[in-house]
C-alpha cells in the first residue's frame, strides 16, 4: 500500500500517517499534489491535515474533500508539541523558520525573544532548510523526530502559544469506507433566511450528535457558502442523509468513518 | 484621525481603508500590532481583511474581534483583481513572491507557468522587496496601485484563478457605534444535540436573514467551537440579541454597523 504525506520527512503528517496506516510512505508538497497522485492511481491513500485545534480549518482540505472524486476514510487526533531546533544557541538566534501555522501557534515564544518569523512550505522543509544553511542566526520550529532526523539539536520544548494544541489529520482515497460510526457531508443551500435552520433542526430531530459545522465559500458565488457538518452515527445516519440531500443543494457525501478522538458536540 | 491598516503601502488594505475612511494611514505589519496600538489609544481605527470569496476567513481576524475589547464599525467588499509584477519578461521569471492567500488565489497561473512561489509577509511587502531585489528572476502578485508605487510594470493582469475574488474589510476600533443595520454577535454552546439549532431557530423564528455563519476554535477547550453570526436588523435585532445571550455561553456583541455590498443570506 503507497501513502502519500504532506510535507517533508519528520513532518507532523508523517508521523500522523505512520500511526494511521501501514506500507510505503512518499513525501508531497502540497495537498492538491497528493489528491493529484490518487487521482492517477500512484496513491492508495493521502494522509492530510483538516484542522488546527487553534488555527481552525485547513481550508485547502475542505475545498479537495468537497470539489474532488476523494473521500475520507479515517481520522486521527496528534497533540502538537513544538519545539526550537537549531545548532546554535538561543540568544545567537534572529531569525526563525516554519510553516505559518507552526509560527503562528508559537507567536507569543517569537515576540518575546525578538525572532524575525520566516515562512517555509512545511515544519520539516524548514528543518531541512536549516540543516543546510548551518547559520547560528537561524533556527527552525518542528518536530522532536525532524530535529532527531537533521541530526539538529532542541534548544527549547513546548513553544506553543496554548498546550492545548491538537491537529486532526485525516487519510483520503478515491473509495468511501461500508461501514463507520461518524459521517462527513457538505453541501450548499438556497439563499433564504431559515434554509440552515431547518437543516439544523433535522439533525436534533434525529437527537444526532453533530461534532462540527464549519462553512466555506463557494466559489462559484461570492458569499455563499459550502457547509460541512460531521455528526456522529445513531444507527439512522442513512436515513438521515437522505432527508439532507433532498433539502439541499449540491450534497456530497464526504465520508464514513471510525470516530476518534476527543471531540465535542453540539 | 489615525488609522493603521495591515501591509505595507499599496497593499489591498492600505487601498480598503482609503474608501472606507478619511484621515492619516499608518502601516502595520500584523493585525495584532494593529489591534495592541488602538489599546495604547495610538489608533483611532484599524482596517483588516476578514473574509475573502475563494480562500474564506481570516482566523486571526476573528480570534480579535472576539477576545479583545475591539468592535467592528464598519465594512467594505472589494473585488482583488491580481497582477503578475515586475521588471523583466515572463519566460525569464522563475520566482513569484506574494502573500501566502495571494499565491494561492493565483495558482492555476502560477502551476502553469512552473513558477516557485515564495511566501512573503503581504502582497505589497512582496513588491517591495520585487523593486529592492532588482533580478529578473522574481517576480510578485499583487495590485496594480503597488506596481506604480514602486514603479514595477504590470507583466500580466487579472491572474486570479477565479474572476469573483471579493476581499470583506472592517474598520475595528474601541467603541461600538450605536446605529447600523448590520449585527455580528460570537458565543459558545454548551455541547449538546441540538444546542445549536435552537439558536439558529430563535434567528430563524425573527425572520431575520442571517448572511454568515463561521466557527473558530475554541482555544481554551480542544475541538469546542466559538460560533460568529452576521444578521441583517429588521427591527428586532435588539431583541434578537438579548434572547440569544442568555441562549449561549460567552456570548460577545461584536459589531453593529451599515451593511455593505454583496451579501446572500440562509
Amino acid at each position: 500500500m503507497i501513502i502519500g504525506y504532506f510535507g517533508d520527512p519528520g513532518s507532523y503528517t508523517s508521523m500522523a500517517a505512520k500511526l494511521m496506516l501501514g506500507g510505503r510512505y512518499v513525501s508531497y508538497r502540497s495537498i492538491l499534489d497528493i489528491v493529484n497522485a490518487i487521482e492517477r492511481n500512484e496513491l492508495d491513500f493521502g494522509v492530510v491535515p483538516i484542522e488546527n485545534s487553534i488555527e481552525g480549518q485547513v481550508g485547502q482540505t475542505y475545498d479537495i474533500i468537497y470539489y474532488k472524486d476523494i473521500y475520507i476514510n479515517s481520522e486521527y487526533y496528534m497533540k502538537i508539541d513544538h519545539c526550537l531546533i537549531g545548532n546554535s544557541e538561543i540568544n545567537k538566534i534572529r531569525f526563525v523558520h516554519s510553516h505559518p501555522q507552526a509560527l503562528a501557534q508559537c507567536s507569543n515564544f517569537i515576540n518575546k525573544n525578538g525572532f524575525i518569523p520566516v515562512p517555509e512550505y512545511s515544519t520539516s522543509y524548514a528543518i531541512k532548510t536549516i540543516s543546510e544553511i548551518n547559520n547560528d542566526e537561524h533556527a527552525a520550529i518542528g518536530s522532536e523526530e525532524a530535529a532527531n532526523l537533521y541530526n539538529l539539536k532542541i534548544i527549547s520544548k513546548s513553544i506553543q502559544n496554548n498546550i492545548n494544541n491538537y491537529t486532526r489529520f485525516i487519510s483520503i482515497s478515491k473509495h468511501m469506507n461500508d461501514h463507520g460510526d461518524k459521517y462527513s457531508i457538505g453541501f450548499s443551500l438556497e439563499n433564504r433566511p431559515g434554509s440552515l435552520s431547518r437543516i439544523l433542526n433535522i439533525i436534533s430531530a434525529f437527537n444526532i450528535n453533530m461534532t462540527k459545522i464549519e462553512s466555506r465559500p463557494y466559489a462559484k458565488n461570492p458569499f455563499s457558502y459550502i457547509f460541512f457538518i460531521d455528526f456522529e452515527d445513531n444507527g439512522y445516519g442513512n436515513v438521515l442523509i437522505d432527508i439532507i440531500k433532498r433539502e439541499t443543494i449540491n450534497f456530497k457525501l464526504i465520508g464514513l468513518y471510525r470516530k476518534s478522538g476527543i471531540e465535542t458536540g453540539y
